[in-house]
């Protein structure tokens, strides 16, 4: 471009990249791109003759910096990790003071943290930007969590607020807090969408090895599932999977996929943080660490061998419509558990990183656009509006009601499940979770009287102040 | 001293360090000790009359340094972290080549990684020693991971050798790996600890809340387990912390500490490296979580009342002789699964870290000395002597006729627990691990379809070679 000059630059043409640059161009943006390989971002432009116009494709890395309106403001969506620091060191002699840089991928927060650090004191401003959606959201309106200065935030609102996703004519994108704040939320976020997904996959266990149904049947079940308390764009697309059958062989597709799955980091980070923050995150890690279990496939072949002589008593699940109720009860319930869980964790960073996340607001942005969007996040949304502090989403009127009454069938269908041998750890985990944060009295007590005697690790009494040593006899 | 050498310096008065410190003396070494308030050597030195001849009290670094044989010796025991940076930095102008410093903490072994690097080219050579067994292993026998240098463990033997527990003759310390694999090794012990101490707890907890028994009956339970195959350290004790009366008012002790259990974060560290190694270590996680919903207790007091009306299924436990060589049966497939977890982890990062771990001298150098040590540690250390290779320990002849019997009573225990409303996080974790693990098909297949649908993440077939991306219905 000679003249105009673009309002946003978007560097990295990969495919987030290329769908957050015609999103952007689409609501009338003018906008920059640029790619190492040149020819990638040209070829954006005239795949996509629509948006042509707004698209302005660069020949290097200067002129894009100066086909920028000033003060700047420059999206970076290139690898996580270390190609971020390379277009950063790159970008800063360009820039000016005032310019905004913006990393849009999936960034681990500690990172971002650092970033923002180093960018301190040049007066360029860093942004962390966590996206969701995958490529379908960030073409037609992902959710997007924005971490870094305050005052920069009114400036990338009007770009931003219409490139998100929209629910019910509100915009999902928010400002969360500073520095690594969006980044935080959007690994939370990664790691409630494994609980999730994992839930949702041990429910098809049952199905499957529990009650002996077929995919197409499963599908449906599903289907009427989205109609009701679990409607999500998760449960919708379970239903889809489940109905798709293979052209070739006219064996439902899902029976032909290998049980592997793989993983792209963003989950593990979300039980890193929650054990560095000391908060019980069970269903996320047990969901991270069944996606490990389930890549090591020969090593389980192997296994089933060694135990193919195990006998299991009779599985007690019902398939009629009682039945069904009782695991669509269980998964609603087990949900809850799970995103009490991810929101626990938020409150604890919320408060070690000072960022004073607004928890509500976070539930409403993932309401559409991002892959856990459902109107259940309308709910919690809800619980923070009530204007009384939330413990935790377990002690909320909203919630505990449901919980309540779920509780039961989720204690039938992980008690029908261990016994069966169907493997249920996130459930079980939400189940247990559950049980234990609302005991008063637990079971530490025999803990500390170990490490009391152990390691002189000392203990606190109930009916005395201060803190107790016991000379224990010598073992 | 004057004339005479001493073989080692211990640095570090604290409480692990002076115990050491009089452990090597008692095996007839010089000891040069010090202590930045150098009146701790002193009084260490003093407190020991019996020992004093064969300790030496330093009055600065540099007669510490000074007062060690060529090449020297320098055990550093000093708070993990910042302080074991800068005692190297301190005694590094002091040393020379060949001579050799230990970190005897409880470091983080990435710490001990960065260490070592640091130090190289200076010809002084860096040990990570995990040092384990509390206040009384260190003062009469701990068990000891070694890592560093191989050629430096032959120097290091000789005093290692003797300091270290014994079992059955055979000393517990070993040389494991370069650089962090004596840290490392000593992380995943603890998190096995959490794991084992968890387990215990829950088995309390059903005894407790599921049989209404009082804690001088459990103490008697325990202590008849202990003869048997659950024969261990932390059983003993727990039979012991059980059986303890409160002088005071005649209860039994641990009926009046709090339940909020303390942690130092190696349980944490561990359940982090698992999770980068995609390992699922459900046991040890659950452990630590439980650790972190423990010392939320007036939260959970809240929660409690919220759900206050919560009608449960009856307990159907039974406390004759069947019922409690159930949970008896169950505790000790679920200790088998949850050191599978461990040693699957560290089978992990010996891999990922060219360590070659000696998984077998690892169990027998945790026979005696340690927290977890117990005649099963002599199990796993025959399920590594066959010479056959050990994929999991699940799989091995050793534990697998064990596991199969044992788990249709964990299968009972973790089912009534979750009817009765009794948590059971780590015994649950094992049997689900061992459901997930044994399963030739899991269910990840329903996981790989939806990323792919949402995603585009690809996936495999079983019908066919190559990755695949299917064409999904838009949803």
């Amino acid at each position: 471009m000679s003249d105009a000059k673009a309002d946003i630059g978007v560097l990295g043409m990969g495919t987030m990249g290329a769908m957050l640059a015609l999103n952007i161009a689409e609501e009338d943006f003018e906008t920059a791109i640029f790619n190492r390989t040149t020819e990638k971002a040209f070829k954006v432009r005239d795949d996509n003759p629509e948006l042509a116009a707004k698209l302005h494709p660069e020949n290097s890395l200067e002129e894009f910096v100066a086909a920028l309106k000033t003060p700047r403001v420059v999206l970076i969506m290139v690898n996580a990790g270390k190609p971020v620091d390379e277009q950063i060191e790159h970008l800063k002699p360009l820039l000016e003071k005032g310019d905004i840089v913006i990393d849009g991928g999936n960034a681990d927060f500690n990172d971002t943290v650092r970033r923002n650090k180093a960018m301190e004191g040049t007066g360029i401003h860093f942004v962390g930007m966590g996206v969701s959606g995958g490529e379908l959201g960030a073409r037609h309106g992902p959710s997007i969590m924005v971490g870094g200065d305050k005052a920069v935030w009114e400036r990338l609102k009007p770009i931003l607020q219409p490139v998100a996703a929209q629910y019910d004519g509100s915009p999902c994108v928010a400002w969360l807090g500073t520095d690594g704040a969006g980044h935080f939320v959007k690994t939370i976020h990664n790691g409630i969408e494994y609980a999730d997904m994992q839930m949702i996959a041990e429910i098809y266990g049952i199905m499957r090895d529990g009650l002996g149904m077929a995919a197409p049947d499963m599908a449906k079940v599903f289907a009427d599932w989205n109609t009701r308390g679990l409607a999500s764009y998760l449960v919708e697309i379970t239903a889809a999977v489940l109905a798709e059958t293979d052209q070739e062989t006219g064996k439902p597709l899902v029976d032909l996929i290998v049980d592997e799955a793989g993983q792209k980091g963003t989950g593990r980070w979300s039980v890193i943080e929650a054990q560095k923050l000391g908060i019980g995150a069970t269903t996320l890690e047990s969901a991270v660490s069944a996606r490990g279990i389930s890549s090591r496939r020969a090593e389980r072949a192997d296994a089933a061998k060694v135990y193919a002589d195990l006998t299991l008593p009779a599985s007690t699940f019902a398939s009629g419509t009682e039945g069904l109720r009782e695991l669509e009860e269980a998964l609603e319930t087990a949900k809850i558990i799970a995103y009490a869980q991810g929101y626990a964790i938020m409150a604890a960073a919320s408060q070690e990183f000072t960022w004073n996340l607004p928890l509500g607001d976070i539930a409403r942005i993932w309401r559409a656009g991002c892959i856990i969007r459902s109107d259940f996040l309308d709910d919690i949304a809800k619980a923070y509006e009530t204007g009384e502090t939330v413990i935790n989403l377990l002690q909320t009127p909203t919630f505990s009601g449901r919980v309540a009454k779920g509780q039961a069938a989720l204690r039938q269908v992980v008690s029908k499940a261990t016994l069966a041998g169907v493997p249920v750890p996130a459930l079980g985990a939400a189940l247990f979770y559950f049980d234990d944060y609302r005991r008063a009295r637990g079971t530490a007590n025999l803990v500390q009287g170990q490490r009391d005697l152990f390691g002189a690790h000392t203990f606190t009494r109930f009916d005395k102040d201060g803190v107790q040593h016991h000379h224990w006899p010598a073992v």
